[in-house]
């Protein structure tokens, strides 16, 4: 199936918002061994979109639509995707009542009738109904084109995606595929693809494709069967071949994230972890606790964004922190340890480093120390990280969930 | 001048890659009066690549690829542009003798004869020579349209574009725009739109557009004109309009954040923060300190998950904790206060409340109390935020610094 993902929003255009939509549904969509062939986007002007649309019809047999669901009169995508398929527009009464009962609930001052228009939707379309968010979205087919539309706010555009769109896409194909997505950290995806370039491009049905992922790299093994079971089966070996070569780096199969992995196997053993933030600031426990069920495990701990901060809350001998620096590996150590006994905690992450722009004048910016300490023992994981800061503060936490990760599957903690 | 910008890349459609450059070109194209109205991607293939530059072709007078550019055998953007538009690709010996001494100089081992292809350009056209990395672009007119081709790596496009591209089209065209960015929270976008539709629909030049922002609003002003200077004139009684109708919840133009307003108000006044996080787990912390120059005025914090966390750390009584709950105006106002002491800042934000999907039995799930302390006083705004997860903790963050902004700007904190 060749697939066009048809983007729609002025803000797009402007530059004033990156379109991450559209390479999350690439992503998710040649795991469905769908082809994407095709991104446009096209601003919210009638005339033009109803143009892109007549050319997507043309090439594509599956149109994905994002943006313009929404209340505003600039949300206009339903309307001319409708009129361009021949199709009427009509009132959805269920939809209306949820609109209703979404505002009453959560923002009663804040509703206005032309949230009703969300309501409005393609006659004989199925609905998509949008859990997170007021705009739903909907599927139908005509003259053998299938047409999704999602929201465009990524934070409702991936989960309806992958809640709503992706069993829809399923029933359209005789054939399932099933994909498995292998999670890798400390190996670069270049490092990566050379050790299975060979065999990636030998490989037809199941197939092996690589991702870089912030900080990581994925794998991802489709295969294609009339049955999910026969799929899965000729999966299988190539997931244990990847997980022979690549070892300890691979974290997880079908894992949401090192977080995520992180939650389960505390839960599953019965820990508590505490935290400790410098160069983070909080983005540790920010993570961490963004997954449902955090607090079973995670009992807090301290942002010591500054030296008195980490002597009063965590109990460091300021004389060490001046001596040794607050970018250090005492520092890290200490951090850890500190947090632990101050929460009361089985285990405890510690980040401290530079995350520029500014240098501290010894370390060069993207040094970091990365720690972990349990009752007895304290782990910390020295790292360059480069000089983007936002890159640097989201490795340093990955590198704390992974040295926990390795921590709680019983492997080396400081490799990787 | 009505633009197009086609990239060329199979790693885009597969997800691989989020498209940063046609959003970062459109930024500043934008800036310089020029209509971008399209975004293609199509992968390293050049039958559908001739397809999409005919159809370019038809609706835009500048065209503008990125990709495609470099010595492999899927670099064809090149060879198809110079097809599409009827020219030959000759050598271009400057360019020749600049690729090798690059290699010379950087990277002798890695040369080979392939890469030579880079000096090889359509006839006729404005080299635009790549200081950046090794693949040249270039520029030509044929039939009234224009042609701008950049490579596509982002470390590449972008300064190619800001230092090559962007005096070629000046030359081109007589217009400039301006834009300013006015930044509401507490508002809905229905809403705003209700305040502004009819004056929306009038406008023609300057236009006044609304974009929701997770949890808020931005409206845009833009203006069109031969000079900046006129442009900007034309934009200013617009955004006075808009703030006198919106008031205090207009709470910036141009600015990037709430935190980022926050930051610029804290180092204005001279004065310290300190945080104590429950429901929020450190997000207000890692929000801030995603900022350059937050350990300016951010000292640190307790991420108080737990009440023990919350007696020991911020010395909070457990007996009030225990009577008047975990979740309540009482233990925000004292986590604000106790914050701030811990930490020795002059304000201090809190949040406590349930961010889902489980209650706690009393209060239901969007519960949120988020606090504000100064050496005086404390703030408290009782919340409810729905029942998404992820969209409760970002309000709640939004909330305390809109209480912060608000303080530091003399405003009302509780109301909005």
């Amino acid at each position: 199936m060749n697939c066009e993902i048809l983007c729609v929003g002025t803000e797009l255009l402007l530059g004033n918002t990156v379109n991450t939509d559209a390479a999350d549904l690439s992503d998710m969509l040649s795991g469905l061994g769908v082809n994407v062939f095709w991104h446009t986007v096209v601003g919210d002007n009638p005339a033009r979109l109803a143009e892109a649309v007549e050319i997507a019809k043309k090439r594509a047999d599956l149109i994905i639509t994002t943006g313009g669901l929404g209340p505003t009169y600039d949300d206009l995508t339903k309307n001319v995707l409708a009129e361009c398929f021949g199709r009427k527009m009509e009132y959805h009464p269920e939809e209306g009542e949820a609109l209703k009962a979404w505002f009453a609930k959560n923002a009663a001052n804040r509703f206005t009738q032309n949230n009703m228009q969300q309501a409005y939707l393609p006659e004989r379309c199925t609905v998509l109904h949008n859990d997170w968010g007021t705009a739903p979205g909907c599927a139908f087919e005509e003259g053998g084109v299938h047409v999704i539309m999602l929201p465009g706010p990524p934070n409702e555009c991936v989960p309806m995606f992958r809640y709503r769109a992706v069993p829809h896409i399923k029933s359209l194909s005789d054939e399932t595929i099933f994909s498995h997505q292998i999670r890798v950290f400390g190996i670069g995806e270049s490092a990566v693809e050379d050790r299975f370039r060979d065999k990636m491009e030998r490989m037809a049905n199941p197939t092996l494709a690589t991702y870089a992922k912030f900080g990581e790299v994925m794998l991802r093994v489709t295969a294609k069967a009339h049955t999910e079971a026969e799929a899965e089966a000729m999966c299988a070996p190539v997931v244990e071949m990847v997980r022979r070569e690549l070892g300890s780096a691979v974290y997880g199969v079908d894992v949401d994230s090192l977080e995520a992995l992180c939650l389960d196997l505390l839960k599953e053993k019965g820990l508590t972890f505490a935290t400790a933030e410098s160069l983070t600031g909080g983005l540790i426990g920010a993570r961490f606790t963004a997954l449902a069920g955090a607090s079973a495990v995670y009992k807090g701990g301290a942002v010591t964004y500054c030296n008195e901060v980490k002597a009063h809350m965590l109990g460091i001998d300021r004389d060490m922190i001046e001596s040794k620096g607050a970018v250090s590996y005492e520092t890290a150590a200490a951090m850890a340890k500190g947090a632990r006994l101050a929460v009361n905690a089985d285990l405890a992450l510690s980040a401290t480093g530079l995350a520029g722009p500014d240098g501290d004048g010894v370390h060069p910016v993207g040094t970091v120390f990365v720690g972990l300490a349990d009752r007895d023992n304290v782990w910390v994981r020295q790292l360059k990280l480069g000089t983007r800061r936002a890159r640097v503060r989201q490795l340093a936490a990955n590198h704390a969930f992974d040295m926990l990760r390795r921590y709680l599957q019983g492997l080396p903690i400081i490799e990787g």
